[in-house]
């Protein structure tokens, strides 16, 4: 089977980042998983012993506490600071600004909308540092309700569709008198993507590698269905079924955000003995 | 010919403040056309003493001067203050506000972006109180090579189009870290063009009453175009011509936000009896 990898694909930016700060925090225990990739994790378990706590609950008695890509809420981090423990921030930069645009935001007396998962911990996070609340938001239908002040600040989780930011920010725009919009979507999630799309139209069937659980990734996934019926989103080589590339002639493979290099190629190994 | 009028038309609270602001203001002069209707500008001339001239050139000797709707430059206003002359203020409210837009935002840093046409005299205004200067736009294609800073904001001329306004808005979102949208969209214009459009779909014959150097008028005129090929653009009754309503049985009528309310009933009353 022949294999064209995307343009772009894989580790970006803060998530290579990380990797580095935990490689060089041996015996150190993240809040969290550090990134959304349990391969990762395994190795860096297994070759710099950086263990990974469920959440704030098992934090007692560690020393050195790393603070994942995504970010914290703030009381999580005022909680950390009063104990007893070094704390190594591995927090993206582009997701703690974010963080600060709704902290300053909110002090300006914006109404402040975030566009993205309630329950995603990047989300989580930002969301902690708008004074007075803000309001997450996944779709259009959900604002359409809500009464807002003219003074709107408007920030989106690093890993959404800019297509779908616009619908927000359209809305906002066309029914309210200011809206601040920060483009706060990560350009390495939008190169990843739009690789992807012009590969999966090309291709006859698209691997899609990572966490499973992992927004960017699921993200990749959709578009190279969109443009591929036969797209396939697998953690490891394991997964690969020989069946998927009957008749087919070209496999288009990308990657998430939090996924390794090896892991990549030991499934473009294995499919190219398909 | 049966007749239907649009749900909204014609005159503004803009419109509709300026000349009463003229009719107070016996035997002075306005400083350029006062709003885009020679019907009504005749009218205040016969019935007021109410003078047009063609800009600042003839203000020279004038005792009282009015400025129009559309607001001037800010230098304009600066030589007028000079001068011997008593100053009445005219201009729309919804047009002050972008006016004071680019005041602060230039002065704190952000680039500006005006969309609309630079040479109408709102624009002219509006442009002049941006203290190093706006990019006044009116297609994307025209921003599309130009490289802002990280910071943008964002005003409309009020009478154009929110799709159009959203094309601009949108390419900049997408292509730079903050914009600060203002939507001086007047809420009138919008209206007026819901109605005219609804309008049109359900008509045989679409009349557009107003001023033909009007933006908002032109713009009437153009989207009931779109959705009833008979449509036409006239001034006054007299521009009115019987063979336009051959074949048709329902005609709709509508009018730009200058057309005073008189001017209309007289294509009415001719229309009906066609």
């Amino acid at each position: 089977m022949k294999v064209k990898l995307a343009k772009y694909y894989g580790f970006c930016f803060g998530v290579k980042r990380a990797i580095k700060i935990a490689e060089n925090s041996k015996n150190a225990s993240t809040v969290g998983p550090l990134i959304h990739n349990n391969e990762e994790i395994n190795r860096l378990k297994k070759d710099f012993n950086v263990e990974t706590l469920d959440g704030l609950d098992g934090v007692e008695g560690v020393k050195k506490a790393i603070i994942r890509t995504h970010g914290i809420p703030k009381n999580d981090l005022k909680f950390l600071k009063k104990k007893d423990i070094g704390i190594i921030d591995a927090t993206c930069p582009f997701v703690t600004k974010p963080q600060q645009i709704c902290e300053q935001m909110s002090e300006e007396g914006y109404d402040i909308v975030i566009f993205g998962d309630k329950y995603h911990p990047e989300v989580k996070g930002v969301e902690s540092y708008a004074k007075n609340g803000a309001m997450v938001v996944m779709s259009l239908e959900e604002i359409q309700n809500h009464i807002f002040s003219n003074k709107i600040a408007v920030v989106s989780q690093t890993t959404r569709k800019i297509d779908e930011f616009m619908d927000i920010t359209n809305y906002l725009i066309t029914n309210y008198k200011e809206v601040r919009v920060f483009n706060t979507i990560c350009n390495a999630t939008f190169d990843n993507q739009f690789a992807a799309k012009e590969l999966a139209k090309n291709v006859d069937i698209m691997i899609v590698i990572g966490g499973k659980v992992s927004s960017n990734t699921k993200q990749l996934y959709n578009i190279s269905k969109e443009f591929c019926i036969d797209s396939y989103l697998i953690e490891n080589e394991k997964e690969i079924e020989s069946d998927w590339f009957k008749n087919k002639k070209l496999c288009g493979v990308t990657a998430g955000a939090s996924t390794p290099d090896w892991v990549i190629e030991k499934v473009i190994g294995k499919i190219n003995k398909i």
